[in-house]
């Protein structure tokens, strides 16, 4: 039986990213989810108040960095910043989805590492530490002079696909980048894996090769990555898939950004018969489509908080080394 | 005559807030306004790239932070975190509607003095300098721990008025917390000067008074504030002037933001026939109401940015301790 | 009834500019108030000792910034920087009197804001927070990095104003930048409010007007501002309101520095009955004027530590974005 | 023709890891090496003496983070440190193997991402830009808040590899994790591209499969790699290689760490006909094997540094976003 | 009898450089000592875990910086970071034998005063807090920004040599810069002082002369120092000694780091009868020469640790303004 | 003949500790001597404008740090701040008497290292670099995390005293804790050197031991310091020389402060036939005594001014590790 949070010790404010896991999460945890008002001004700044006192408690805010990100990033700057000058013992942000992670190397001259940039502005906003989960790259947990637990969804996933029969079933990897993390997926439920590489055969054509084993002969296609957003290149691989001879394709991935239509596109597909996401980013009443599951990452965060209070480890629920999955 | 930049010597970037008064700035300095790449990630994530080398040269940036303020906002922290990363000897943030000086002080619980933050967070991205102009309190200026030089707007519209005949004008301050600023202003064109105060009856209802010298007598009221946004208290204490007799009203404000039909609001005054603002906030043609005028800021701009590139004073430009004006 | 502080966990010490008042706020919280022993090397360098360990407790230090400004401020940094290398777990600065806080903003080029300043340095010096009471603009707050509390004289004045009958009286502000802070200050007390506005004449000759609301048809003029030193200004004021039919006046200000014979320049108006100030600036007994009555500040300052200690709100305490009463 | 960098304006120095790459690359830009004096005290503890005047110049300190690392380290945080503090204007830390890249993220509870350690330390110590080559993940730029610029080995080997007809050859990464990396390699050769893929079958057998394009066919295999330290995980590929019917195998890699029998164990393969590396690691006269051929990096790290002197971009010298080649 | 540490509250590391005096101190305090894996990369990178959870506790490492002190020095930045990336409450670095107290002065150009240096390291490395014994100078203690607590052997010397009838014998520090600290030394045991003076009569010959008072009479001479390496000087100051008619010499020191030949080099002398040293410093059992008497500092340490963590002042543990002895 | 500065490139501003010094060392370099305006608000804040712009340029701000101290001290902070936040380029602290070093180490529980903290006041205040004359001790040094170059009397003490005929002459430390310093003043004026050192006997009576070389025979005593504040030690060392046949004493000081008569207390001794110091700190024309000779030590720092404008080393002007003198 899990140990509780003294709901006098703590703090658990949210943005207005995602109200609904912060419910879930505090819920889980069995204590208060304070209040925050948000308002604009005229000019369109943005004005915040946090509705309980937090002198001397650890203080807990949550926001996904999900669109609109610059807004929902502002606001948890200034959440921080209220928090540390109303004399918090600990700032902890709490950022299921940060988006930010794919921007973490310079490809270009003159461009922004801006998951660095943006880790620095979190510290200097006035957290203390921060927990995320599945993040594009593993190096981007370097870029943070913070402590940071960046969690892992693996269970989740994993808890979910073992109801289903597995067999003709092989794990495809979009890319080779990510083909480490799908490995362990895979591994986790006991199936084969393969990966998809882009190829550019021109500016305007892109050719995907499958590598490593084979997919012929398998019925069924577990397409996994870190992100969805607008879904072309999982479109793409899934094309190449049906034409090798897969006859149902599901698609899991961590965070279901989905725009530009990304979910209808995929939904459009009839092989692809199911999409599992997490809900580490919120997906409006009007988004959830038949095909949709989305599974709450609300009891690994809740574990993780109450190990972090508990000051018990959290290695069981934390990514190690790995690459976005 | 001006002496001149050595174009190889600097670097000019603007980002997607106000191209125009970059290009006035540049074309001012006879100097190049270098190109800037935005855009953006399915994620909503911005993607930025500077298009010209600054390795060890000076660094100018410009945005103006009006709406959408935090799209704004994260551009130019991103620009600047480029240049600082890219080897820039100085990178000078040129702000020059600096939206956030409105949050100057803790006026509740728990809430953040964004104004401080936003300047933290400035130095953090990379900023050495800053130059912005006309700040809502002059207290802001200790709000930044890098140097900064907030410009007046004075002149600029000392030399638009002076070419009307001023007699029968006395200028109104819509608040007693700008009547010092607006003073200043009225010395300048040897104008007398006036203040409404606010005073709240009740919830719904709020009342002004005018304070100081009364204002029967006068044909023209010339209302001078810091930043319109909706308009609202300028309209209300334009009922009052009329009431009082006053038959003609000019309105001059330095940040002319203009949000939810404020424009649209005053120009409907058949008694206002003027409104006179800078180019801080960009005005888009499809919002350029016949009876508004809009004075440009560049050479001011331009004028410190070469006093600064050539070590000279720029006092002349300067706001001392003077609230909005 | 108030809980209590356990002494085990606390250190309380003072400079030497007000013992009184550090004895004051430790007998309130029934704590002993320990020894700190200060000298100075035959070279004028103070040579400063804290009586009692230190080590992982919550450490504060009182000091007020009163004249010699320089020596108190001194004293404060090494304390500070005592309790820091002694490994205190918190260190606070109590700083009831932040003279420096007049020094808010840059009216001239090559000057100093120097409370941003001071600010820094006592973070560097070692302070983790700050109390402090009525800063000369709100603003002040967002000058510190560290979180700080400014409390409000308020309350103490209310009580002492409530055991009069104040009919016939009204409030008013010697500056009309006080103005706003003399409105809340009158409508405690439910008393009408105008304000004071210094004109120059030219360079010998100051008039001050009286804005706002009339005076002729009060008996009583209750001055009320943030701190008086020389109290030139308040004798101008006091002339005008006599002048004007008022018959008697009281002056009410929070900082009584009193220095250059200011409180006995007041007191030799004969309309002038009673000062009434506070505490926070340490008033020796040959200055004790029979008309000088000194409210005492420490129930609020114990009030703050105790709930600071205790980690309650301390919003009832709190300065909300006032500037200085 | 290129500029010349005035030698009174720099002064190079390097540690003891590497002065014969220092002495190339001062040749290169036609400036002397000044000279370092590093002793030892009895206690073990280093002594190191800059031997010319750095007042307000550009310091170049030349370091590579070769075996033995924490000597090699130590030398470089001290010579940072006197530069600095003898008034340096720059300091810059040129890092040819900058090792520690290959901790860049956390596999394991309670390890250390020590990248980003080490580059927080050199900072701390002094640096103020620093220039690498071929860092292990792209993402380890991330973790500097220096300025840094990578640069590419890739010209390097391409003008080597050009000079040799490379008709039936084919591009062999180690590992699906650096594939993209070999493949721009590749294409710069114009030639076809794989990769290796461990398979742990159990705890003692690793299988290496190969992914992507089919070796067969092939006469020649270049296997193209980051790092060589012992060349375990080469040796196995090539025998993977040779089973699969290739019949000559190149070698190349940018840094020749080359300990524990590496370079004998590899060039004992008869198939392995030739091993290039570079310069970035000293191979010391009796390790030159007559099949490892060392290209000099001095002319990429010479010009990089001439175009950081005369403030030119370096982007054709650099590797955005590239893992390791 | 003193109180205990909960072990749930603290984790106890040590590096490689002294496990006996890490498990002695933890056997003292009655906590386990937890586990530390130290490895390395074939590329000579360290490879550290900690072994046991750290989050929200007390963590000690300790680390002697005994040769080979650059390795011993890379493991404990690597665990002070290790443990502030996996959220420890507090870091302590306990450094018996911080031998970079040495380099504490700039006695040449461009040499750097490394104690200042390694302490700046150790901050950024994560340490929040150090203890160490008998610094060279007492000065060395201003060069952390952290909390330290250098502690004083001289009690468990004390202890020590009360054993032994002590008449005729006469204390000697090598060095008139030590002459306090031995003169503190003597008063303790009641004995009297003198001190050497080396003096350069030319490049190849040093003098020492004896200061104070005359050893003539005495039948011992007790020669106190903070630090022996190599022994020259104590072998020289000998001669002189017995030279002077002294009959039996008995060495002390704090630090007996021993290289070079420097134990048996003193333990030849027959008058020299015992050396006594403390095990700051690790000495391998083949080093322990039957001369030779190691006295434990553990205790010391121990009771340092426990008042910390019992918050109790260590005053009694500590050197005072003494340079090293 | 030396170079000279652009008096466009620089601005030179002093305190109101030593206009003289400031003077003669602007004469000396040919530069003129920038106003600075230093006033007292009624509270005893100070106000200070600095009178010219110091824009991207090297500022120079001379502040001796003489009783009275802390208002010198904090002048200097603010003078350094306006220098910063008002873009210079360079921010030099030239602190002639930096009175501070000594108290350089923790001599009792709970004091102040009050030399490292001024060191950091400095540098958060603003300053870039310093300068300063003989620290008390040469640790000091390392307290400065800014490059810091204190410079040396010893030239100064050399040119003058050759001119006299030294025969018969003894250099006398005062405490053995200088020495060394004072073996180094002695050779290099070719004269025998010797030291006191005092022995506490009772808590009322102090003992002086000559260590070292006799006295005996010498007829004239040259006795060397650091700082002379009251002049008591150095009487009790004169009568013992005195006693022991020396007939002339001459007392040479770097900093003469001379407080509380110390210098009447020196020249009353009629063997005492003159009083050597340096203009370090500012004797006003009513404390010069016929037998004190003050030294200008204006040439040492114009010339290491010079010096670092021009980018030379300063070594010849530099005290290597020395302590005080």
């Amino acid at each position: 039986m899990p140990e509780t949070i003294d709901p006098g010790e703590v703090r658990f404010f949210c943005g207005s990213s995602h109200p609904q896991l912060a419910a879930d999460i505090t819920r889980y945890l069995g204590i208060p989810l304070d209040q925050t008002k948000i308002t604009r001004f005229s000019n369109d700044n943005l004005y915040i108040q946090l509705g309980a006192s937090v002198r001397s408690r650890k203080v807990y805010i949550l926001q996904s960095l999900s669109p609109p990100v610059n807004d929902h990033l502002m606001e948890l700057f200034m959440m921080l910043d209220i928090a540390r000058g109303a004399s918090a013992a600990e700032v902890h942000a709490i950022i299921p989805y940060f988006s930010f992670a794919r921007s973490d190397k310079k490809d270009a001259p003159r461009v922004s590492i801006t998951a660095r940039l943006v880790a620095d502005l979190l510290r200097t906003a006035g957290a203390t530490h921060a927990m995320t989960m599945v993040l594009h790259s593993p190096q981007v947990h370097g870029f943070f002079s913070i402590p940071i637990d960046p969690l892992t969804s693996r269970l989740v996933f994993k808890n979910y696909f073992q109801q289903f029969d597995l067999s003709g079933t092989i794990v495809v990897a979009p890319d080779v980048g990510h083909a480490k993390s799908a490995a362990r997926f895979a591994t986790n439920l006991g199936l084969p894996i393969t990966a998809g590489d882009k190829e550019r055969i021109s500016d305007t054509e892109v050719r995907i090769n499958i590598v490593g084993q084979q997919v012929r002969g398998y019925e069924r296609a577990l397409i996994h990555d870190d992100e969805i957003a607008t879904g072309h290149s999982i479109l793409k691989l899934s094309e190449i898939l049906l034409a090798q001879g897969v006859r149902e394709i599901w698609v899991a991935c961590t965070h279901g950004v989905f725009v530009g239509g990304g979910l209808e596109r995929l939904a459009a597909v009839p092989e692809i018969t199911q999409i599992v996401t997490t809900d580490t980013v919120y997906t409006p009443p009007e988004k959830r489509h038949p095909k949709l599951h989305t599974l709450s990452v609300a009891p690994v965060f809740g574990e993780a908080i109450r190990s972090n209070y508990l000051r018990r480890s959290i290695g069981d629920l934390f990514v190690f080394g790995e690459d976005g999955s």
